[in-house]
C-alpha cells in the first residue's frame, strides 16, 4: 500500500515552516503507515494538476493540505476535481456553516467564502470546528482496488482536528491489521557520532521478526539527540516486547545520558521531577532573555513549583532585584562565575523557592571580547544543599546560544536534583546498613 | 528551466520539522528562480532512488539535503552515484579536514565519519565549515544541455552557509538575466479574509508587464497575515517599480494596519521604535511566562532599552516584586484589569523606565471559570503620557495563547508610541498655527 502527501502552498516553497508533514506522518505511523513520500506544490494551476494525476494514479492513500481557502490563489477544490474528472457540487448545508461561523463573530459574510461550500461530486465532506473550509473524503473504487483522497486545510489548527477526529479513524477502519509502534528516547551531552557509535551493537543485533520490521533513526538538534526505535509487525505482544527489549538494551548503554522518552522534553521531565520532589523553582537569566522562563511555563500546571522568572538584562536590575553586589560587577563582570552565583542567591532569597537557577552569558553577535567571548556562559544554582556554578562555551548563532544555554540549564538543575535523590537513597541505605551492624 | 528540490531523512516524515524547504526557496526566489517541487523522502534505498531517478531525469537544477552524515542512515551519497551510474572516489584532502575537526574538538574520530570523505567522481566538494559533511556539486552535460546537482547535509545550521557561500553563487553565475523582487507586507488586526476583501483592487489591477509576472501570495499565521509580492522580469527599473507601487496601493488600503515589511516581525519594529525615541522599557508577565521577554530579547542590542523582565507567576512575586496590592488581587483577582494595571505601574516602577508593559491571563489549559475562562487576558501599560488596559479573549491551545498575547502587547506598546508621536507632531503643527495667527 502506497500512501502520499501532497503540501499546497507557494509560501511553503518560499520561506514559510510546513508543520503538516511531521504531523500527518507521526499520526500515519501510529496506525503502522508510512508516508512513501511527500511533495509539496505552488499555487500553480501546471503544477498542481501534474502532481495531482501522478499522486493518484501510483497512491492507494492520497492526503492533501492546503489550498481550501477563500483567497483567489486557493485552488486545490478545483484542481482536484479536475484531476478526477469530476464535478464541483455546491452544497447549501456547508454553505450555511459557514455562514454561520461568521455569524458567530459578528461580521458579515465575505462573498469569498463562498467558494468554500463547494464539494467534488461523492465526496463526504469534513466538518471544520475552527475554520471555514471543510475537509473533502473522495472514496475511489477501480476494478476492486480501492483508494482515498483526503483533502485538508493547510492551517495546522484546522487540519490537526480533522486528521484525528476523520481521517485517522477512516483509516483505522481500514488498515487495523498491521501493528507498529515507535519508541524516541532523548539524549543530552553525547555528540551525534559518539552516540551512534556507543549504540551500533543494538542496531547491529540480529532479531528474529516474524513478518515483522524493525527500524532506527538518530537525530541531532540543537545538542539532543533523538534515538527513534520502530517496530512493525501482526502480533502485539511481539512487536511491544521486541521494542521493550530494545529500550532497555539503549539504557543500558546510554544510562543517564537518556533524560526523557516519547513527548517528554527538557522542561516537561524536570516539571515532573520538581513535582514529585516538591520543590520550587525561581529563575535569573540574563543571556537567555526569558526563554528559560518561557520553556518552564510552557508546562502546564507550573505555577504549583514555578516561583517566578527574572530577566535582568542590566547591572542595575541585577543589583536591584537580586542583591548582586555592584562590586562583584565591577571585579569580575556581568559575565562571571561570581555574578551567577550571586544571581542564583538572590534570586532563591527573593522568592523563598527551593532552587535559584541563574543563567549569565553573551549570546552575541556583539559584545564579546577576546578573554569573554560570543558564546561564553556561566550558570549559577543555589539550593539548601548547596551552590556552585558552570562555565560553558557554545557555538552559534544569537538564537542557537540563547537555546543552547537554556537547555544546559534545564539538564543542569534537572541531573543535580536526580543526584541528590540518589545521594540521599545511599545515605538512606548506609544507615540502614548501619543499624543492622549494631 | 525547472528546479527542484528534494529533501532526505525518514524523521522529516514522521514528525521533525523541516525548515530548509523555506530557506532554499527564498534564497532561489531572490535569483528569481522558483522551486518548482519539492519532494521528501525516507531514509530508504528503493524510494531514494525512484526519487533522485525521475528528479535528475526532468530537472535542470537539484538541490539534494539530508543523509550524508556519518551514520547508518546516511544513504544519499551512495544513491545519487547510483542513479548517475557515477563510481564514489576517497578524497584524502577531504578525509584530512574531517580527521582535523575531531582534532580541534579533542575527540577522536569515529570510524563511522571517514564514509563522509567520499564524493562522487567528477564533484566538486564544497567545504563545510562547521561539521563534517561536505557538500558536492556535480555538473553534467548532455547534448549542450547542462545541469546541475548539488548535494547538502540536512542540518540547517551547515547547510544555510554552504548553500549561501557555495550554491548560490554558482546558480547566479549561470542564471543571471531574470530579475526577481518580493516584497512582503505584515499585517496585524485584520481576518485573513477581511483583508483579501480589502486588497481585491489591487490584486484586479491589470498591469503592463513585458515578458514579466506578478503574482501575490496572502498568508495568516497566528493572527499576523503576511501579503507577499513578487515582480519578475528582464528589467530592474521596471520590476523595481512595479513592485513599488503595489506596495504603495497597499499602504493606501490598508494603512497603519501594516506594522513591518520582509524580514521585520512585531519586536524589531518595536525594537527599532524605542531606540529611535530613545524610550526604555520593562515588562512584567504573568501567563505569557517569559516570552515576551524572550520575544523581545531575540533583537541584538537590545540591552540599550529593554531594562528589565520579571515573570511573576505568582501572587506572592506579583505582591513582593511589584508591589501589586494583596487587596487588588482579593477583590480583583489576579487576572483583571487592575492588576495588570497595578503590574504595569509596578515595573514601570521598579525598572525606572519610560513605559511599563503587563500581561495577566489564562494560557490553559486548565485554571478557566465560567466568569474567567481560558484565554481572558488583560494587557496593561504604563508611562508618563498615561497609562490604560485593555481586555482580550483569545482561543486556542496554552501555546497558542501565549503567542497571541504576546503578539498583541508587542502591536499594542508599538500603535501607542506611534500614537503620541502624530500626537505630538500634530500638537506642534498646531502651536505653529496659533503662532502664525498672531
Amino acid at each position: 500500500m502506497r500512501t502520499e502527501l501532497i503540501c499546497v502552498g507557494t509560501e511553503l516553497l518560499s520561506g514559510k515552516l510546513n508543520t503538516n508533514v511531521g504531523y500527518i506522518g507521526e499520526k500515519l505511523n501510529s496506525l503502522g503507515i508510512l508516508l512513501d513520500c511527500t511533495t509539496t506544490v505552488p499555487d500553480e494551476t501546471g503544477t498542481m494538476e501534474q502532481v495531482f494525476r501522478e499522486v493518484f494514479s501510483r497512491s492507494d492513500i492520497t492526503i492533501i493540505t492546503g489550498g481550501l481557502g477563500p483567497t483567489f490563489d486557493d485552488l486545490t477544490r478545483d484542481i482536484a476535481a479536475k484531476a478526477l474528472d469530476k464535478k464541483l457540487i455546491l452544497d447549501r448545508e456547508i454553505l450555511q456553516n459557514i455562514a454561520q461561523h461568521f455569524v458567530k463573530r459578528g461580521v458579515e459574510m465575505p462573498k469569498e467564502n463562498e467558494k468554500q461550500a463547494y464539494i467534488i461530486e461523492g465526496a463526504k465532506a469534513i466538518p471544520n470546528a475552527l475554520g471555514t473550509a471543510p475537509g473533502q473524503i473522495i472514496e475511489l473504487k477501480d476494478n476492486n482496488k480501492i483508494s482515498a483522497i483526503f483533502l485538508l486545510p493547510g492551517p495546522p489548527k484546522e487540519m490537526i482536528p480533522m486528521l484525528d477526529k476523520a481521517v485517522i479513524p477512516y483509516l483505522k477502519g481500514k488498515f487495523e491489521h498491521v501493528i507498529m509502534r515507535s519508541k524516541v528516547l532523548h539524549i543530552y551531552g553525547l555528540s551525534e557520532s559518539k552516540a551512534d557509535e556507543l549504540i551500533q551493537p543494538v542496531l547491529e543485533t540480529e532479531r528474529m521478526m516474524e513478518k515483522g520490521r524493525i527500524s532506527f533513526t538518530i537525530l541531532a538538534h540543537r545538542q539532543i539527540i533523538d534515538i527513534k526505535t520502530t517496530v512493525s509487525g501482526f502480533n502485539e505482544i511481539i512487536v511491544d516486547e521486541a521494542l521493550n527489549t530494545i529500550r532497555r538494551e539503549f539504557y543500558q548503554i546510554l544510562g543517564d545520558h537518556i533524560y526523557g522518552e516519547d513527548n517528554q522534553t527538557l522542561e516537561s521531565v524536570l516539571s515532573e521531577l520538581l513535582a514529585k520532589k516538591r520543590k520550587t523553582l525561581a529563575v535569573a537569566e540574563s543571556c537567555t532573555g526569558g526563554l528559560l522562563s518561557n520553556r518552564i511555563t510552557n508546562i502546564s500546571g507550573v505555577s504549583i513549583y514555578f516561583k517566578m522568572g527574572v530577566v535582568v538584562y542590566s547591572n542595575d536590575s541585577k543589583i536591584n532585584l537580586l542583591k548582586v553586589s555592584a562590586d562583584t560587577i565591577r571585579e569580575y563582570g556581568a559575565v562571571s562565575k561570581e555574578t551567577a552565583m550571586e544571581m542564583a542567591r538572590g534570586i532563591k532569597k527573593v522568592s523563598g523557592s527551593d532552587y535559584g537557577l541563574s543563567i549569565t552569558g553573551i549570546a552575541g553577535p556583539g559584545g564579546g571580547t577576546a578573554e569573554k567571548p560570543v558564546g561564553l556562559v556561566y550558570f549559577g544554582l543555589a539550593s539548601d544543599k548547596g551552590e556552585f556554578t558552570e562555565e560553558k562555551k557554545f557555538n552559534g548563532t544569537r538564537a542557537e546560544i540563547k537555546e543552547f544555554s537554556a537547555n544546559y540549564a534545564l539538564h543542569l538543575l534537572y541531573k543535580t536534583i536526580n543526584r541528590e535523590n540518589q545521594t540521599a537513597k545511599q545515605e538512606q541505605q548506609d544507615k540502614k546498613q548501619l543499624k543492622m551492624k549494631f
